[in-house]
């Protein structure tokens, strides 16, 4: 590919990632706003909080790219986008509570808890669980209820015991294990994959695309939540709190086992490499539509946060 | 209403409700199964612990109860009920924590946290929550997409903030404060009283009930959920631990204002038995069909769990 047309790439990616920061927190500033003083208040103070300006918004930035191959109305992947992050945000919530990591320090702000108490990290956490279906299965979000529902389905299955939290439960009893690479790899397609995959998936089916025509899209996705999930171990083990906005070095202290672990950090980052290449030869078949998720693919292991 | 039919109604109830309590279980059992050794079988027996075997599944008997006066389906009916039931375990888990209401017994079992640890009982919770709408988006559920999409819409406002977690942060931000009744009303509304709504609403959904022909529908379950909620009090109140399957005297101890502290325990009760009294005046304009929910409306402050 020429120099100039990763430039054009890159520069849409940054145009698009801060489009898409500024609309994901608008989307959330205009939702979780309690009426009236029922109590409710510290509950919904939570949930901005922990939804409202931070992170890099990878999965809804993967589900605006991808959209742009169908020709799927950005509104309308936004939406999705927020449901994703939704979902993200609160497994980030109730994966920082004392009985799970214990972070104080989350996006560079408190952690909710520290913030807000346990009880209502707790509850924030369930509640914006339940406002991603609640934004999916809205006729707003798309005018085919057959589309709304399997966005629900694929969104519970990526999120649920056998996506997202089962890969959570596989990590915490992975504690001071050592696995293989194999395991490994299965943990992170789980704990994070899962959900990475999704944010690919759902414009297949806002697109109603066949499940045979989607294989390129899931191949995509799959090497760039690993890569992803590379880079994220690369930053814990090269240990800036500061850059990270989190606390680093965790992965070694828990004696968890990570790519990094296992191969050695030049040997992880040619890794990521590897995979990056392997998600943009997915889209060949695409032109100047698929620039967006190729910078994306690009961005998933440059990121420094 | 003749003394016989009375006795039809209870018999009828008794039966179903262990129909419902065998069919409940065993569709968690066929469900709640980890596959491989892969770290995620705590998980699973978690899940397992807290959905099977217990309670008196009163929203799943709400659903098939509802279901037929629309003649839907049995096997549809409990599908439903099972997606609620989901969610109500999901919530007993997380309010069971020790960061809320920090309880060791449920059901006359060990909690979840005290038979699994914390982390296990937050993704246990999450995981249940998640399936629950797995379980409404699948086409086993309803062949109709409008359908399962509704459904799937009105259980995420039941359950979200704006519902049951809402009300639960309303509890929490209610302790030691005098709530006057409105108040009081609205938190069980929201905290108890969405979900048993909703197990009435999911039927009229499934039969594409006009929103105009679903107020009777409502009011009962309206009526049904505070009453529910009174009996629930006056167990509280009346403190056996051994009866209640769980830890008694929460309410005083904890300060909180309930109707059975506004009103007094006699008040209260007679005040549960107006609304039973209500809620099946709801049902007026129904003959035999409607016996379950009549005799399910009596049940609710009979019951000594």
């Amino acid at each position: 590919m020429p120099v100039e047309t990763i430039d054009r790439g890159r520069l849409d990616l940054d145009a698009e990632s801060s489009r898409v920061c500024t609309e994901i927190d608008g989307f959330f500033a205009r939702l979780l706003v309690s009426r009236g003083d029922d109590g409710r208040a510290i509950l919904f103070e939570a949930m901005r909080h922990a939804a409202i300006g931070g992170g890099k918004r990878l999965r809804p930035l993967l589900t605006v790219a991808a959209s742009r191959l169908f020709g799927i109305a950005w509104e309308r992947a936004l939406r999705v986008g927020a449901a994703i992050e939704a979902i993200h945000v609160y497994s980030l919530i109730h994966d920082d509570l004392p009985c799970m990591d214990d972070d104080d320090v989350r996006r560079g702000k408190p952690t909710v808890h520290k913030a807000f108490g346990e009880a209502a990290a707790v509850l924030a956490g369930d509640s914006l669980h339940a406002l991603a279906f609640e934004i999916l299965a809205d006729a707003e979000t798309h005018e085919d209820p057959f589309v709304r529902s399997d966005l629900v389905l694929e969104l519970a299955k990526a999120s649920g015991p056998s996506g997202m939290a089962g890969g959570q439960m596989m990590d915490l009893a992975a504690e001071g294990k050592s696995l293989d690479l194999p395991a490994i790899t299965r943990l992170q397609q789980l704990k994070t994959g899962a959900l990475i995959e999704y944010a690919v998936e759902a414009p297949c089916i806002m697109a109603r695309l066949p499940a045979e025509a989607r294989t390129p899209y899931r191949g995509y996705a799959r090497n760039i939540g690993l890569a992803f999930q590379i880079a994220d171990d690369l930053i814990d083990h090269a240990g800036d709190p500061d850059a990270a906005g989190k606390r680093t070095g965790k992965d070694a202290e828990a004696g968890k086992a990570t790519f990094v672990s296992v191969f050695g950090a030049d040997r992880a980052e040619q890794q990521a490499r590897v995979l990056v290449n392997q998600a943009i030869e997915h889209l060949a078949e695409h032109g100047e539509e698929a620039n967006l998720l190729r910078a994306l693919a690009r961005f998933a292991i440059e990121r420094n946060h």
